[in-house]
């Protein structure tokens, strides 16, 4: 941490700043310029980031020097977290097609869905019994009925798949069922649920809260790792932004950034960062450029009969020819190291 | 809802969008222009919102000319919520402040504040005992003790508490002990507990996600509302935005844009918008000129012992001058409309 | 300048880095931590931010101590500048209204607005012959012949003007006639303009770029300030967030932050920002609760017939029962100190 | 233009929008619903979007159904706009990759630059004599010296360059040198440095202001192409967001929404976008994969000498690496249709 002091902070000021570092065993390093003086804080980085150095006197600001975060860090790991559910791994050289309808809205229209993306190459089946919606008038989800719908298609089409989790109180239920639970980006800042991911034995994919930084990002996966689950992937699904002509702004930095800052699997969702169809494809295809782990879609067999999001979900031949493309491309960049 | 075609929409595509219409027994007003034929469709506000009609071919984009909330909106009660708890009235013209620390952390330093703000003329307390934090790391909440201490204060200083409410599960407990449950900026979309307040009977402070829209903050408040709980205090604390010289940008136009949209109270809290207590008494101030029916600022007596947001806490003297000007203003200003 | 090295960095790296410093003059405190090697630079500000540190082997990033503009700054001059202008003193403790059409489009109508503003107690007109207009085919001002006609209204009805400056070969053009020049949110960042606003004797209102952070704020000042002309009058005018249910959104926190970096005058400009009418009159007050010099809005005899930002406008009684209230509000809080 | 009158709108404000829009030869087709009144204009579009309907009495909002530009959108062109300059063709199907200094600092390092990228691949130079920058301390171009060193680096390397304009007066000065005329970020909306491009003979690239919507971009183009100039390049080079672990969010969407709306070749700059080295490659690529007619990145043969931006400059040697994925990225997905 580095404490830089208000131009008129007094001796006494300082002093105190240096007594409360040395109070929690910490160093104090005093740099004194002409119109400010600086104090570099060495010591435990939990310990230091916890007090409230601007509520002092004469405290200007605190600046981190380390992240907060530890163990979802490159610092910490420096190999890449590679998840295995059901013969299939993500991460670590690999690339991951996640494909199938928004929502279970019926059992035909979901196995129509997931042989499809079978069929293309996709290695894991998507769709929600949960659904969070914007308005309390919209389709909530079929509950644990849906659950087994995703159930009988994973023995169907031999897929491991991943669905939502929105309520802590349901984590048996949807642990019990998916192979890979996910928090959506509405609850990426829930604590209560990300403790309790942690706590359950399923791989997580947490997606990026659409209002949250790369760093909030990472606390968040680290809440979850702390509690003992440590096959956490992270979903990059578009950011708010001004602009309104897509209905996010997929951050595709996020994905080389990440993969610096952290040694976890990264996959890019470019269906609800787009909102619309035809911006699916060429979004989808970025996810390889940039060196993501993988890329998860929507895929509905008739988008029109679709209870959430019809308007962005891929036809299968759309999704056909979008892995065709998708193959083309990891091959053309060959293995990432 | 109003439906823009496409440039190069078929005759068939817009008998396709007619025939869905009239199947949810709405009705088609066709428009044809030059370049564009405009569908307007008349019905039913909640069936036509449901279908995906973007997703339909020939569809550019379908423009809702409704809002999507309905019991929290002024067109569905004209005159102004007025919440009654313990003797205190918010809304319909009063201004209430509502003061206290951020966390509870003891009984002493709780009491210290609670004293401090009752004298200055604060009618609420605030106090928390389950705290969201970005980081894993840091202090949680004393959780059924700091509710107990924040019960012991209501006696002693006569005044009603508002707490924060984070789990599902936690609801009876806080719903005993406190006389407004608050909901967090990081929860205003977490639809579980928007509904489980919904269901018990005390007020509820719905915070603005600090990256939402006013619509999406007045369709929180629908799904409150719906569950049969109409005591709903609405409470901007700034939003995200690029600028980082602040926490948060406050939003202080929000004010009367929601006063017009809706008939719930509006509370502003400059404190955490803010993020540093010399930009706390000036917003403060502003909420009464914005036509806010209260606000809620963190008093700590010891700002450097607060475990959570001590930058941003008044001392218990700069919140009695504030009050001061804050009386002048509202005198200043007179009786609402 | 404090250089933060990364976790990696080589000593020959850290060696690097306090030559280049010692190059300029300037000293190396060095800390090493356990994880990161830090450096604090001390010297002449200028040369050290000139730099590219970031671009040097092992370092990981550099964090300014010192805000880059120095005039502007509250460092630097401690009163605030009061500027004058034809009798008008503006800042230093009053608080001035500025009122008038957004655009010149005849005679008559400046002129019913002139006269309208005046008699309600502004005491400073504005009006533009050059307009700034997203779209080629919107109205672009009336040029000279309107600067004239803001001239004649001057003179009948004794107030000064201020207007529009948007390119740099119109400046001895609109410095002959105007008392002030206005540089526009869109030109914020037009280095050429603002340079040749600070060779010319007329003060200068600079508009916040609506994406612009009040640091790039103050640099934009910074260029005029040191060409010469120290006469700045900062408006802030909305910055572009994603809520959409407001033009922009009004950053009121800017007022108070920006009185305490710097020693000019702060002006709030809510029209522009709010984009409708009903929203004016709210956040006009919102800015003598925030500690402004005063405040700039649109007012238009009729708002129908008006060639740029109609929907905006105050019609003119309005307006005097907005001055009504900002005088009750300026009384209520007393002289600022 | 769709018309949305308030809930209380009158029968005689529905017949005043009527009459207003009679008067300018459009006609009006009016909807009325249980809640709103709906009128839809029909008409010429200027004229209709010219007229301040939200300041008319009743009126809610008016909703545009067109975009307000014409000749830079595909409606008016179907076909790829390509452009040529000195040999090389831009948009159309090819991929142009266009790289070199930020700024030209002397003859040396422009020379061994452009050697560089030429080598490479690189197939038109970039390099500025004019920078536009954000403190009035900071270096500011080399002005005419640096025109000339670039013109004779084209006449060594056999490369057209692109150089950007600031000032309206520089117009003839650098349109004699320069082979393409750059717009830069701070100038997107600067109109008569818009207008002055657009009528010199050079073609001008566009690039997007940090904060403007891809509409309000697109506007800035249609004041370039209206004057008569129609090669336009538009560059896509990040976007002003919360997230600040990269200097900008590059919005890679923006690339096939552009390509959708737009005949214009479209150019992606990850450099300016990202502000740090290690993103540039992964980013350029992702330029690739969206569908962009090229992309233009800075390359420095000594970064740690550059006066601006050296932290975001490619080592020769990497750029020669990146080349060669984006060689094999084109070729893997074949022409672009």
């Amino acid at each position: 941490m580095i404490i830089v002091m208000k131009k008129d902070a007094t001796p006494e000021d300082v002093a105190h700043v240096v007594e409360r570092l040395e109070s929690i065993d910490s160093q104090a390093h005093i740099s004194e310029g002409r119109f400010r003086t600086v104090i570099g804080a060495l010591g435990d980085r939990v310990r230091i980031q916890q007090l409230p150095w601007e509520a002092m006197p004469g405290v200007e600001r605190a600046v981190p020097v380390l992240k907060p975060f530890k163990f979802v860090s490159r610092d910490f790991q420096e190999d890449d977290t590679v998840i295995e559910t059901r013969g299939v791994s993500i991460g670590g050289g690999t690339f991951t097609a996640i494909a199938g309808p928004c929502a279970v809205e019926d059992r035909d229209l979901l196995f129509r869905a997931a042989e499809a993306v079978k069929k293309a190459g996709a290695t894991v089946l998507r769709g929600d019994a949960f659904k969070p919606r914007t308005s309390p008038y919209s389709f909530q989800g079929l509950g644990e009925a849906g659950l087994e719908m995703l159930a009988e298609a994973r023995e169907e089409f031999d897929m491991p798949f991943v669905a939502e989790i929105l309520d802590p109180r349901d984590i048996e239920l949807v642990s019990s069922y998916a192979d890979i639970l996910r928090v959506g980006t509405r609850n990426m800042s829930n604590y209560p649920l990300l403790t309790e991911v942690g706590r359950q034995p399923k791989p997580v994919m947490l997606k990026r809260g659409f209002t949250a930084t790369i760093e909030e990002w990472l606390n968040a996966a680290e809440y979850i790792y702390k509690e003992g689950n440590h096959e956490i992937l992270m979903v990059e699904r578009g950011i708010r932004t001004f602009e309104t002509a897509a209905r996010n702004t997929l951050d595709i930095t996020a994905v080389p950034i990440l993969k610096g800052l952290s040694h976890l699997p990264v996959i890019v969702d470019p269906s609800h960062a787009a909102g619309h169809r035809y911006l699916v494809a060429p979004l989808a295809r970025t996810s390889v450029a940039a060196g993501a782990d993988g890329f998860m879609v929507d895929v509905h067999p008739d988008p029109e009969l679709a209870k959430v999001d019809g308007a962005q979900a891929l036809l299968p031949e759309e999704f056909a020819e979008l892995m065709d493309s998708i193959r083309r491309l990891v091959a053309a960049l060959g293995p990432q190291e």
